[in-house]
């Protein structure tokens, strides 16, 4: 790969050859990350070459990928997904300009895709035919989904008590299901031993350093949307760190190869109940603590992330906000999504937003500001929780008098 | 509108003005189908044209719409969904050529959000603000999406029975739900009389002549992204029978602007249960009879068509080949659908398939046919009837000897 120099250690710095297996640092253990020839990305492209490309999805930004090609396997058309100016939602929040960046419009509903659109290439790139993971989240259905396009088999390993509509949709992409009955640990120990054994690919965002490429596209789409003019803030949801962590490395390879000429800001949003990168950040320390898991948005919800370095640098080296958000304020955000720009978030795809209000109400950011929020996943993904956030409708006889009667006493005026 | 030439019943043939407001035929109540003059289109566009157009969904066929701008209220962003060459698919199959077309990455998840995008600008140039229904489906649903973000309010009519999940739904895109104690009879009885009564915009596939216009966007699509080669068949599941009237029109639209030089046939799928157009088109007869609705497919269990005419002649236009399905049948085809294709259908989105599978088994078209088969609804819409297809996964303790036990048990060899 010509645009690639290599894989850099986070914790140590060691630089080592950027290999399709390549996973940790060879020397301590620490999360690479896949470095680039700017000078020569910028040879090989231009602003304008990317508006005539046909290519809709995420492989349109081939100079920026650490991939020589995608192969001629079947590939879902991952990315691509719409950026809306939220007219609506601008007025209701007295913001003056918002965006709405709807990656639950991905094949399997999530953000995710993009991380396993590359892992499936990169497998293939390391002569693999079968991925595991241990997730029962997007992480395992975009895989799942990703890999049956492609012919690929997937192992996936999820604790027993996975709801069953999420074990139903691994399934029906004909991945391999072991449910494990244990704890999340139990679970993810089982995995790591069967990895071992038979030598699976392993779509793990702790250690395999191009998932995050793959997720830096939905940066390099924003830009590319918006005529690459930057907004002020880029607001997401943070669980592992490994999306906040792309996010913003799409946007600085962009400015690295000359592409777009400032930086936005992260809005950095958590839950309330389980947000120790935001703790870290806002102390501007690297020196995160584990937390617990108390918050409904259940893609967001890790107290113990995975990619905490690369996430701390991110919020930092952008200037970024960190905001946590109660359950009732990401219900509310579902609710403003769907009511003022019809879009449907599931729980973590609406917390950027639920940040974001927040981040607008107490000053921390300006009215006049421009944004772009990120929603990460669809709503159909969790009907529970849309449920709990949608309200009550109304009920009544089939009467004319009925429906009056009850217009009337919700103050409905038709 | 310069390129519509009128409004035709299909039933008297009388021809009538066009106007945002036109529902039935003025002199007998028949349904009217928007004409156009294919010698003013072809001299506004050309194949070449629609090859530059940045505009990614439906509105870049601006042309062969009933529409004269889409005016300045945010949209959705309706179609532009993927084409997919299934080559595992076909080798499952023994067919030489399959592409999937996955219209469930709509907006809300099915082909519906086209006919609701249509609605949405047509309520706008009748100048009404708000726009109702009475229906729990993908219609219901993507009318309030798409309403929601152009700023329009819904009222939405549904049974009491309907799904919570469903109606959550709705509620998140701000529409106010009427549920009415009552059967479906009842509920469209009261959404008539308050439709009446305030002067909403009535989105009712049996009397606005629009919403097809909307749907056929799928057939334009599906040609562009051929190249304007056509496949043998199309494949489409068929319930009210605007769908498959609206994918016929798409493509005799094409080919009456000279875009094709050759029609496909359909295939029409119904399910066994409920089968009402497909044993009227087999005996090729107009008397269609109501049926009873026994299929899991809800998007597709319709007893009591609302636009039997045009699908009838779709069908019988197109030399169209009939195939009923059972709903062991549509389960089966979800799962191929995931598996090899890693689409993920809900039942009525994958009964299009179904029919395809069974008229390759039963010979009633060939293995080197080229087919494509539109998937009209996303499987995340009906979680139920996926857990169903799904089967079971793997159950085991934490520890490898167990794993082992249970691959062999399986007769998985990993």
């Amino acid at each position: 790969m010509k645009n690639v120099t290599g894989a850099r250690c986070t914790l140590c710095g060691h630089v080592t050859e950027a290999l399709p297996g390549t996973t940790v640092c060879p020397e301590c253990g620490g999360i690479l990350d896949i470095e680039y020839d700017y000078d020569y990305i910028r040879s090989k492209l231009t602003k304008y070459d990317l508006m005539d490309r046909e290519e809709p999805g995420m492989w349109r930004y081939m100079e920026f990928l650490p991939v020589e090609g995608i192969g001629n396997r079947p590939r879902l058309r991952v990315g691509g997904s719409p950026l809306y100016r939220a007219s609506g939602l601008e007025k209701k929040l007295g913001l003056k300009t918002l965006y709405i960046k709807d990656d639950g419009l991905n094949p399997t509903a999530s953000l995710k895709d993009r991380a396993s659109a590359m892992a499936v290439v990169k497998a293939e790139e390391a002569g693999k035919t079968t991925i595991a993971c241990s997730s029962t989240g997007n992480a395992a259905s975009s895989l799942a989904g990703n890999a049956a396009c492609a012919g690929l088999s997937t192992y996936i390993f999820v604790p027993s008590r996975a709801p069953k509509g999420k074990v139903a949709q691994l399934l029906m992409f004909g991945a391999t299901v072991v449910l494990v009955e244990g704890s999340y640990e139990d679970t993810f120990r089982i995995s790591a031993e069967a990895i071992d054994r038979w030598g699976w690919y392993n779509r793990n965002a702790a250690i395999n350093p191009y998932l995050m490429e793959g997720k830096k596209t939905v940066s390099l789409e924003i830009a590319e949307q918006l005529g690459f003019k930057m907004p002020d803030y880029v607001a997401v949801s943070v669980g592992d760190g490994c999306t906040v962590a792309g996010v913003w490395k799409g946007f600085k390879d962009l400015y690295e190869a000359g592409f777009i000429d400032r930086l936005p800001r992260i809005i950095s949003v958590q839950a309330e109940g389980c947000c120790p990168i935001n703790t870290a950040a806002a102390a501007h320390t690297m020196n995160w603590v584990p937390q617990e898991e108390n918050t409904l948005a259940d893609s967001i919800a890790v107290g113990v992330p995975r990619n905490p370095v690369k996430a701390l640098r991110a919020i930092e080296e952008s200037h970024g906000v960190t905001v946590n958000v109660s359950d009732e304020e990401i219900l509310d955000a579902m609710r403003i999504l769907g009511r003022e720009a019809g879009v449907f978030a599931e729980p973590a795809g609406a917390a950027g937003t639920a940040g974001l209000v927040k981040a607008l109400d107490t000053g921390l950011i300006e009215k006049d500001a421009s944004v772009v929020s990120i929603v990460t996943g669809n709503g159909l993904k969790d009907v529970s929780n849309a449920i709990r956030a949608a309200g009550e409708p109304l009920s009544i006889a089939p009467d004319m008098d009925k429906l009056l009667e009850a217009f009337e006493k919700k103050g409905i005026k038709p």
